[in-house]
């Protein structure tokens, strides 16, 4: 704030002379109490000794933790038959009733990989001399072996082609991929779900594919126990203890090791917050543009190319100059405050205007002309701006995102409108993966007469997956495209009134002609049933599967996450969450990932102070920050960074919270398993430190063990009794 | 958040047809009930009747008034012999003990002025028309009138060129301006304070020039006016009332009228928050740059000349790649985190660990290095970092700042190496007027023995300035470099200890050689008390004068504010008039523009949802958002941004809202004139609606006439009693 004075420097001079003395000293081991003489990663840690060790009578714990493994079981039964991922540590735990063997003491080095060897020479020696700092000297630490960290000078020209690998795709077709032969499978549906055959003869006897099932009785079954378990008291207090343990144990965490972590952030050569790789895991594309963005594009189109035509009406052309006449509006006149697409003081609790924020100028044939694939220009317009979206993010390099684009089960030809549409406007990039949002229309469809029943939505939306899936000859294009989709979304307004609670009883897709729309754990079902299906037959071909990844939780009844939490592999926001301890503390233990969306709840559901990611993410759930919308909720051109910002300053996010974050967003999307690799380490997909790469990710190994060892406590209290 | 339906589609085109429909149908008017028969901006108006209008008995009233007009008055005083500015119609009250004749009827259109015209012919109107509009109508307006505000065609090109006139200095010398003769004054340093004489002679029998002054005397008198009165019970509690009432009348305010303030922006062609004028009006030129850019700067620069000299050791020689391998560090290693410039969790409330963050790596060589203006290299780096900071402003258009850079007081040679930098390096931008801030830190020089009293300090300070304003040619790089120097800033820890009652036996500059730093109102009257002479010497000059804008209530005793409020025309920071409603009182009933910087606050004193920033905005007082330090507390590329950004997100403030902070912004700044008449309005200096241009200003008449009549309330009641 003000100039440095001779008092300052002297005294800042003394202080680094006197660090530098201390360097070499006596490297006397501070270690934690729970370290014993196990080696590991030297932390403070805390440890709780004493018999009651969860703070309630044991009986209820008894009962609360066959509850829980029993959820747990049912998510481990439904993630596997998907093909949707599942961890590894708490399977085991399922599987053995214990808690696997503990790797971290040396970190279970891959032998003969030097790639992974030149980080980790002499890892645990590092921190322990680091134990040897006072704090103030933590604080102002620098130079703690980086040399060792640096011991080969080519490493860093090896890092920068490894930055540079998964930059555009260059000349080649990026969409280049191998394309298996047909297998003239035969598929049928059945009450909803797809049924796989090996031939037409098979089909006609009703010899079904060994491909693994589970029924909807099944699933009413399961979400009926699911639901009572959230209500159960003994159990809701006895998880409501265990969060708030968790947050107080990660607050002591943080206050006893935030200048360790600080300062082995900072031995980390060349890595910092800004080039750890982010991944916005929840966007829409038709809203990833800000607002400024979306004028820009708009008025430049208007003057660059009035004479285009850009609809029908009435079978007569109408050019986009036309269309501008007519809201008596032109190119210059245009601003802000006219497009009218930021959400405001009027769109809390009013889902039906926010929705209303995605026509421009309070539009929606300019939403058609401009945000939409499948419109008179075949989505010319969209694909352009997308297209400079996603030079943005190239251009910041450390920034990906997961777009949801839009199919909306209204016609079966979508599918492949939306695979053209990409491919022949290359709208591809190496920093985007798509999701497919369906959003939860069927009753607007149903009353228009556009479909007659449910399953005809489901048709729509699974017919051209199975065919192009069994031959991807029929349709080259969507089956390339396919290959850049990771997965789907279910969309829409949570908090509309519906019946939460399902009976097996209830009609099967074909019987359900109704005008009202079926709820959502209904949906939700039809949806991951038959991606159990696809996944099977994709996996056999070698294919990519997909993950289900809804928006749940936003709003409406807790039996939307309890349909999640069987169902799908991660979810978009999870406020409801908050409301509900059981749920919460079972997503904790299953590590469920979630995509939140601060700025997004604050102008929709919930004020920024009030949003539960801070609890969430000291309690040890898995959650990223991600924008949701762009071009109704930020300012600056840099919209996920503003989102990090903006959570960094309101809940006083340190380095390390914020670099876990990014690690997060990275381990939850759905990019190929080798860019993860490059991104935030080779063997991310282990639990801990063993999984992490401080000099890629930024996080400390002591951050991500703490987590671990306090997952592992929960797990085994649970498990031990 | 999905797809629109036919539902939505066919919804919203009944909706506008009948908007439409209804466009051109009976007008009747609705007029608020204080309006009365006068022709005005109409909207709905909250009006309060009845006797006891302010809600205390009226002995209570009568003395609280007195005693606020008797502050007013001082204040009037102290501002005219600084050539200060204060409000026109509260001077109008004070002589006349009435408020001046309402103007705002017909908005006093300047005669013959076309520009001016062009965008209110039928303002009234218009205006009328739209209140006959249903709120949903309102939400949703579009076509209003936007022909009749752009009948001339020509207009927009006109606007372009405006737009473009205060770009770059082109070719020409931009510090190119006329100097004054000689005019041989003379000067005497008088306990503290200049004294101007005509000649020696004059000097000799002390017959001093016609200058208006204030004692140190008079001072100490109004300041303990001002402290006793701001501690009196019933004027506390009068004040408090007021206060509270004023955000109960602006929440009425927003509720009633926010439909009609956004339909009028709309209507506004072109003009949006983002194109709007903003100024950074708090900003310190060594940390303007955000964390991220300093990094790649220091990067890229020891990449590019390691081999520069940066500075003597002993005598001897020492390069850029030497600084940095003394520290072990090199260009490669470098990230964020070793950087540590960015305010944490550990500098709330740690002003001391704050200020050390403007030590790159926590060394003060390289903030010498890279941050200094007067170092080995004459602040080249500095130079060329704030070049790229300035042409970063420049190309996003519509931002400018008011940069602070140090003198320091140690040698009276400083301003001219400040000057020779600007010039000979041409740190120079239309976006930017400088402030020169003074470090209260006599203190650490007088222990230092840099200095012997207090006086030598004053001398370094104003020695060179009067020099250079009697005779430019006596040092022409100074005088120019002045001419782009808007006013003085007075800066350091506000919460460092210190007696701040003020007697009148208190040492004189000349006196004050102990090794304890004066107090604050003590430091800002000697700058106040000099400024006043300089000020009218260099406006006899014909030559630009400063104001005093101090940082003030960031944290510290009230009796701060006491002295700006007296002495300064406006200040930076003011949180602590939050605990002060007296102070906080007359701060808004004379309109003291505030630079709140409330990200800066976060880090280190008052946690964001704390800030009051929002409640002294409802209430009125002239607040503008600023930014501080970028290098500390911002985020994203875009900092001033980022703090509208989130201050719109956390108080959910409207368009309407972030445009008059934006416009607040403009009018506190130094800027000259004819930019702040093409920024604001040709008529920016009148009072509410007379002085608003909605087409530049994107702010409509009925929130600033809503401001006008309310401040006139407040002051109808005190003066009417």
């Amino acid at each position: 704030m003000f100039g440095t004075s001779k008092d300052v420097k002297n005294w800042n001079r003394e202080r680094s002379e006197t660090r530098r003395n201390q360097w070499g000293s006596t490297r006397m081991k501070i270690r934690g109490p729970g370290d014993g003489p196990r080696r590991s990663v030297p932390f403070q840690r805390i440890s709780i000794t004493g018999i009651h060790i969860t703070g309630v009578p044991l009986d209820d714990l008894k009962r609360s933790a066959s509850f829980l493994i029993n959820a747990l079981s049912l998510r481990k039964n439904y993630m596997e038959i998907s093909n949707q991922s599942f961890p590894d540590d708490l399977a085991y735990y399922l599987t053995h009733n214990e808690g696997p063997p503990y790797f971290n003491d040396n970190k279970e080095k891959p032998q003969n990989n030097e790639a992974y060897l030149r980080f980790h020479p002499d890892l645990d020696e590092k921190y322990c001399d680091l134990t040897t700092c006072s704090s103030e000297e933590l604080l102002n630490f620098q130079q703690i072996d980086r040399h060792n960290l640096r011991s080969e000078t080519d490493r860093r020209i090896q890092d920068s082609q490894e930055d540079l690998q998964d930059e555009g795709p260059g000349d080649e077709d990026p969409w280049n991929c191998p394309t298996p032969p047909d297998r003239h499978l035969v598929y049928r549906w059945k009450h909803g779900v797809v049924q796989v055959y090996k031939n037409k003869e098979d089909a006609y006897e009703n010899k079904k594919m060994n491909y693994r099932y589970l029924s909807f009785k099944q699933y009413v079954e399961d979400m009926s126990l699911l639901t009572d378990m959230i209500s159960d008291g003994p159990l809701k207090s006895f998880c409501y203890r265990r969060l708030s343990y968790l947050s107080s144990k990660f607050k002591m965490h943080v206050l006893l090791n935030e200048l360790h972590e600080l300062a082995l952030q900072k031995a980390v050569p060349h890595r910092d917050f800004y080039n750890v790789r982010k991944v916005d895991t929840h966007i829409h594309a038709a809203s990833c543009m800000n607002q400024k963005h979306l004028l820009r594009f708009i008025k430049r189109t208007l003057r660059a190319q009035p004479g285009q035509v850009v609809a029908l009406r009435d079978g007569l052309p109408i050019t986009l100059k036309a269309v501008f006449e007519e809201m008596q509006l032109d190119a210059y006149d245009l601003n802000v405050d006219i497009l009218d697409v930021h959400a405001d003081r009027n769109t809390f609790h009013r889902f039906d205007r926010f929705n209303a924020k995605y026509n421009p100028v309070g539009e929606s044939r300019l939403r058609e002309v401009f945000l939409k694939t499948d419109n008179y220009m075949n989505g010319a317009y969209f694909a352009d701006i997308l297209k400079e979206v996603i030079s943005d993010l190239e251009d910041s390099k450390y920034t990906y995102a997961e777009p949801r684009i839009s199919v909306y089960c209204k016609r079966a030809s979508e599918w492949g409108e939306l695979a053209a549409w990409a491919l022949r406007r290359r709208v591809y990039s190496s920093h985007v993966r798509w999701l497919v949002q369906v959003p939860r229309l069927y009753d607007v469809y149903r009353i228009n007469n556009l479909l007659k029943n449910f399953q005809e939505f489901l048709n729509n939306l699974f017919d051209p997956l199975f065919k192009v899936s069994i031959d991807p000859h029929s349709n080259p294009e969507l089956h390339k495209f396919l290959t850049h989709v990771i997965g789907f979304d279910s969309v829409d307004d949570e908090s509309k009134p519906e019946n939460p609670n399902l009976t097996e009883n209830m009609k099967t897709p074909e019987e359900w002609d109704d005008e009202e729309n079926p709820p959502y754990a209904y949906y939700l079902y039809y949806m991951y049933a038959n991606i159990v299906m696809l996944n099977q037959l994709r996996k056999e071909q070698g294919l990519n599967t997909f993950v289900l990844r809804p928006h749940c939780g936003e709003a409406g009844p807790p039996a939307h996450l309890c349909a999640a939490f069987l169902l799908a592999e991660n979810i978009s926001h999870g406020l409801i969450l908050r409301k509900v301890p059981a749920l919460q503390y079972i997503y904790y233990l299953s590590q469920i990932f979630i995509a939140m969306s601060p700025l997004s709840n604050n102008s929709l559901f919930l004020r920024y102070h009030r949003n539960p990611l801070p609890d969430y993410f000291s309690r040890g759930l898995r959650v990223t920050l991600s924008t949701d919308d762009p071009l109704q909720f930020h300012y600056t051109k840099e919209p996920l960074m503003e989102e990090y910002g903006i959570a960094a300053q309101a809940w006083k996010f340190s380095s390390c919270d914020m670099c876990e974050l990014a690690r997060n967003s990275v381990l939850m999307s759905g990019f190929p398993r080798e860019m993860k690799q490059r991104w935030v380490g080779l063997t991310y997909e282990r639990a801990g430190a063993a999984g992490n790469d401080i000099a890629r990710t930024n996080v400390p190994d002591l951050r991500l063990t703490y987590r671990l060892e306090t997952l592992r406590a929960e797990l085994n209290n649970l498990f031990g009794v």
